[in-house]
């Protein structure tokens, strides 16, 4: 059998272009005993994936040039020698990437009963999904009734985010890259607030949204949105650091927010996280999301590539903006 | 009665100067009912005094000019009309700058039985120890054995956190601003490892000391030393933002820490607090310091000037290091 995969051709320098990615044809090998051949269904591009294509310690090792890169995917079992596994089974793996491989059956994570498309799994009720959940009700402990701005209010991890805050009947902020997902945050998603970031001026949005303070910032962006959110967070405001994708592409070190002493005076709470840090909650999680993604009261939304061969462009367009939820790359026919 | 007190003439800019303050001479009013009249027999000057002398919104609103300045006193009391204060008894209060007031009773705190000399009220046994106890033991949840960096470690606050962290057992490193400073730390408050800022690298110290990284940072200084224990951190490592003492006297915004991003990956968590949100602590503190105290497993260094004439003194010289743990003004003859 064989699989397409995508390589890092050579790091990239500033934004990530196709030239430092190159997709070869591999051949799987079969199975052996306690193994699993498995053909992936989609795969994901995500954001963090950024920061391992850099060659520097982090919580996770750097991807190395010429190897296939890693990242999470669905797929179907084709064949299996691991007596946990039949052929058509469901498995979530992190050998994204690619079309198809062979691994061990304990390194994959069958997924059972499937309550939404496969896809889902990569987004709403995947690593995302899971992100925002544990982001905003264990890291900054929402309550109900709380002032919620949550940057890059558009994607995989923010839309999430802003209907959960929503369903505590907390008031909700959000900021995007254009005028189509700003109204898709407000018309479709129920945010009170949400507004364009390119128009600058962040803090008079934050002022005009929440005319009482933030009691709660949900971070995906970094830079100047973490500023503006300090300057308007109100006393024991919890901010909760995911990502920093506006910085994520940067050549240089960039300097942090210059207001970061407010925190003394207002008692705020800055704390980083990563969604594995919250593995325990995996099942809490998953039977949560999948009650309010099939009630409705949580949605999704998808932006689908197709094919191993538009991986690249999948990845490049999350620090374009392309995305509109959960970028996908759809590996079936 | 006459009290010579001291004034904002102007708001410093950059390093306060002496010509920023004046002293003036002022008629203490008879005690009305409920009323009490205190002559002050010392005066604390605190680095966070320095933010009130800012026009600006804070959480303590900023002096006016051509007002007399505030701040942490202890006084005895020369005449009451209050029945819960008799002529001798020690008050703590907010009237410092001054050598005598008059105020209502319920304004002021009285020591009761004094286990330290006065002056410790305003340090070890005052606002400084418990702003160390609080920041170290409720902010930071310090565990028993772990590795904690103090900055501003011979200062009031941080020659305190040292040395509660030593009573739990820690590995404890502080940085200060001259060998004098340094020395102390390691011989006399059992610091594992000091250093002197001013040698620069303060990351290289970091690893010297605690080449397993740290697990608490007390940060009192702000700038470089907040960036350089980020770097430094272990997972899932708590910063107890205390003060910024480094950026106090900044004509400018000064930029954040350019790695506050490595909170994502390895869980941090920054805290800022000031004292009087743990007010609920302060009895507790109160007799864990004095027992301490009194058994001499927590020391104390203070540096006094005296004379309400030295007061401004006092005040600059906590920007220029002058002094060694608690900078005291004497107002005693």
């Amino acid at each position: 059998m064989e699989s397409r995969e995508v390589q890092l051709r050579q790091r990239p320098v500033g934004m990530p272009e196709n030239e430092d990615f190159a997709v070869a044809s591999v051949e799987v090998p079969d199975p052996r005993d306690g193994q699993v051949q498995v053909r992936n269904v989609c795969m994901s591009v995500d954001p963090y994936m950024r920061g391992r294509m850099v060659d520097r310690k982090s919580y996770v090792p750097p991807f190395q040039i010429g190897e296939t890169l890693t990242g999470g995917a669905i797929g179907q079992v084709v064949r299996s020698r691991d007596g946990d596994f039949v052929e058509g089974d469901y498995v979530q793996s992190n050998n994204g990437w690619r079309e198809a491989f062979t691994a061990d059956g304990n390194a994959l994570t069958k997924l059972g009963n499937l309550t939404a498309p496969a896809s889902a799994y990569l987004g709403v009720l995947g690593m995302p999904g899971m992100t925002a959940y544990v982001g905003l009700l264990e890291v900054a402990a929402l309550k109900r009734g709380e002032t919620v701005f949550v940057s890059g209010a558009a994607g995989a991890v923010g839309s999430i985010v802003g209907q959960i805050a929503r369903l505590r009947e907390c008031r909700v902020l959000g900021s995007a890259g254009n005028a189509d997902k700003v109204a898709w945050l407000t018309n479709d998603l129920g945010f009170d607030y949400a507004f364009d970031y390119h128009g600058g001026d962040l803090l008079n949005h934050l002022r005009e949204g929440a005319p009482d303070g933030l009691d709660v910032y949900f971070d995906n962006v970094g830079g100047d949105h973490l500023q503006a959110a300090l300057f308007h967070m109100r006393p024991f405001g919890r901010l909760s650091l995911c990502g920093a994708i506006s910085m994520y592409n940067d050549t240089e070190p960039s300097p942090g927010p210059n207001n970061l002493t407010m925190a003394i005076g207002l008692g705020l709470t800055l704390r980083g996280f990563i969604v594995s840090h919250f593995s325990h909650l995996n099942e809490k999680f998953r039977s949560d999301m999948e009650s309010w993604v099939a009630s409705g009261e949580i949605k999704y939304s998808e932006t689908v590539l197709n094919g191993i061969d538009r991986a690249a462009e999948a990845f490049i367009g999350l620090f374009t903006g392309v995305n509109t939820g959960k970028m996908i790359v759809n590996l079936e026919d």
